[in-house]
């Protein structure tokens, strides 16, 4: 059971940022990644809508044997906790451990992330649920993620938009910032900058491939290979921007073609 | 016959500027719109994908006999003229109209829009198709819709961004740009700046106007009221920028709450 593939999915590409670090910290585990590229992003639409995605592409994933599937969108996580459903094995999201890290820097935490995610108030009740007293404050940033896509992140235009979105936040004395959007972590220099370092960023992908290990039980056991994990593509449509936007976020990182495939 | 309605169909809202143009200058007819909010935007996604999209639209519109489609969509006009599908009923696309209008304005013609649109060539191959010799200028602005999106149209920042993707175009002596995304003639007064006025901006709803009133005969005929047209809105998600971005797009003008329909 324990070498059966992790199932990691995300509306597009921009999920590769939370792929790579789990490949990093876990690297004997297969990995299917599944982009919904025919339908992103999530961020933009309803949570309900993107509850209906989700388990579509959650049910497609089963089809390939997984032991637990990772959601790697925000905006996907958000809706999870709003509206879960019910899977045969463990379903992680990135909104959890991203809470569960925040919480060992202590009050004020600062989210930022695109409308679905910061919106829905997703963070304020998992920290609810978790039973952490803590403030947090929120940012939508919509505008960085076809930043990231036009391979901006070192224009100086990003600069003066990243400071835009983030100056209101700067004057909170936040003790971490959650990089709450697959994308942002490609934008972590810039939102340093805003911050002059001053402000820990949590990495969603870092935070996650820590859950997992914590999380390994009866339900859960990651391979006992200590390398040589297998990863495969699965895209639900022939982006354009795979080729360009994979490398960069993989760090050129050699990753398989996508496979397309049909989930309605 | 006359007084059905004519469907016209977008991946979100941006569409509206379309229809604002046609119910200006049709105010007689009966709209129906469907912006297909579940899955926006089309611009990022493969020609086939967005092909499939609008047929299924289109065939949904067929369901409130509508007398012909609009097409509102660049991507999905793009689409259309790459990958065509037969209706029952007349199809009009955004292109069309707009290479009409350029080539009363002479070469060579500029086109700025999403991906989907500029990368796939279709104003070039439309100029084609209609017998018109004329060199073709193209830039892909996808940061300008999020931009929109934000309200940021008056923004210094949005300037910059306009500057930063225009300027290349600016020292080509183009004699008209078509305005090729719904979202874009918002950020009129931002491209004109960069042109200094000097170079006509086509938008395609006014273009396409004129094509529905020339294109009438024994398949399609406009009403013959002279006013109190009405208008339904369906939508394929609640968009939380439905409210804010089609007062924006409609200039204030009354319009009625979407209604919420299932594609798939």
């Amino acid at each position: 059971m324990s070498d059966r593939p992790i199932g990691i999915f995300d509306s597009g590409i921009g999920g590769m940022s939370v792929l790579k670090e789990l490949r990093r910290l876990l690297p004997g585990e297969d990995f299917i990644y599944l982009g919904d590229t025919a339908r992103l992003p999530y961020g933009t639409k309803s949570l309900q809508t993107i509850a209906k995605y989700s388990e579509q592409v959650c049910h497609k994933l089963l089809e390939y044997d997984v032991k637990a599937i990772v959601i790697a969108c925000h905006s996907a996580s958000s809706s999870f906790l709003n509206f879960p459903f019910e899977l045969s094995v463990p379903i992680f999201n990135v909104v959890t451990p991203s809470c569960e890290q925040a919480a060992l820097y202590g009050s004020p935490m600062g989210v930022i992330g695109t409308r679905a995610t910061t919106e829905g108030g997703v963070y304020q009740k998992e920290l609810t649920r978790l039973g952490i007293d803590m403030k947090i404050y929120s940012q939508a940033c919509p505008l960085l993620v076809p930043l990231v896509e036009e391979a901006w992140e070192d224009d100086p235009l990003t600069n003066l938009i990243v400071y835009r979105y983030l100056a209101p936040l700067e004057k909170l004395g936040l003790k971490s910032l959650v990089l709450g959007c697959t994308h942002f972590p490609m934008l972590s220099s810039s939102i340093d900058r805003v911050f002059q370092k001053q402000v820990p960023l949590i990495e969603p992908g870092l935070a996650l491939a820590k859950t997992l290990k914590l999380k390994q039980g009866d339900n859960f056991q990651l391979s006992k290979r200590i390398d040589s994990g297998q990863l495969r593509i699965l895209t639900t449509d022939i982006s354009p921007l795979f080729q360009d936007l994979s490398h960069r976020i993989m760090s050129g990182i050699e990753i398989p073609e996508p496979e397309l495939i049909n989930l309605n």
